[in-house]
């Protein structure tokens, strides 16, 4: 079983990443075929050209994550609340999500799933 | 697709009745085959008796869930992070926990997963 340590090191590194812009440091925490479904509900983004091209727009858009509280791990899986800061359409945003991460044995993530919606997405 | 104030509502209805002490109430928000997985990784518990049997053990240890930040709503799922508190083996403890619920289109929950782990359950 991977261990606890481990996967809260890839949330922090996926976060971390993020907001270094460093796109391949945030597609390094993904499995060569894994599957992003951000926001739940849209057909899921699979393997490391899709993931790449999502995650490059996130970062040109200058999307800021922040971890809201301790990440839950339990038999690998890890769930954490955060929140995004952005500027969308000219005006300071902040969307508040759950993301929850599927791991294989090699400490890889292969699913991501992004819970959010309109609700959670107003004025910073 | 379901309303986000309905699920927003069914999570606050679970929440309260927890902490009303209302197992009625809490079963109420589940649908009679729904299986709850709590924690993530340990055998689902699967139609209202076993849910019974389950919530009554929490509610009878005095458990009090409290919502930390908005409830994230996206495609018939409710994510939400709160925290327990409780007395376990006579101390005062705090578990941190993100659940998942999964709705039916008559706003019942048909599964719900629980992610936490020994790092999210300490001194209060």
């Amino acid at each position: 079983m991977l261990d606890t340590d481990r996967m809260v090191a890839a949330v922090e590194a996926y976060i971390g990443n993020y907001n270094r812009s460093d796109l391949d440091g945030v597609c390094a925490v993904f499995a060569e075929d894994a599957a992003v479904e951000d926001p739940v509900g849209t057909p899921p983004r699979v393997g490391q050209a899709a993931l790449r091209e999502f995650f490059a727009v996130g970062i040109a858009a200058g999307a800021r994550l922040t971890l809201d509280g301790p990440v839950r791990c339990a038999h690998g899986h890890a769930a954490f609340a955060f929140h995004v800061d952005l500027t969308w359409d000219g005006r300071a945003t902040r969307i508040d999500v759950i993301d929850v991460f599927a791991f294989d044995a090699q400490g890889k993530v292969t699913g991501m799933k992004a819970f959010f919606g309109p609700a959670n997405m107003g004025a910073a």
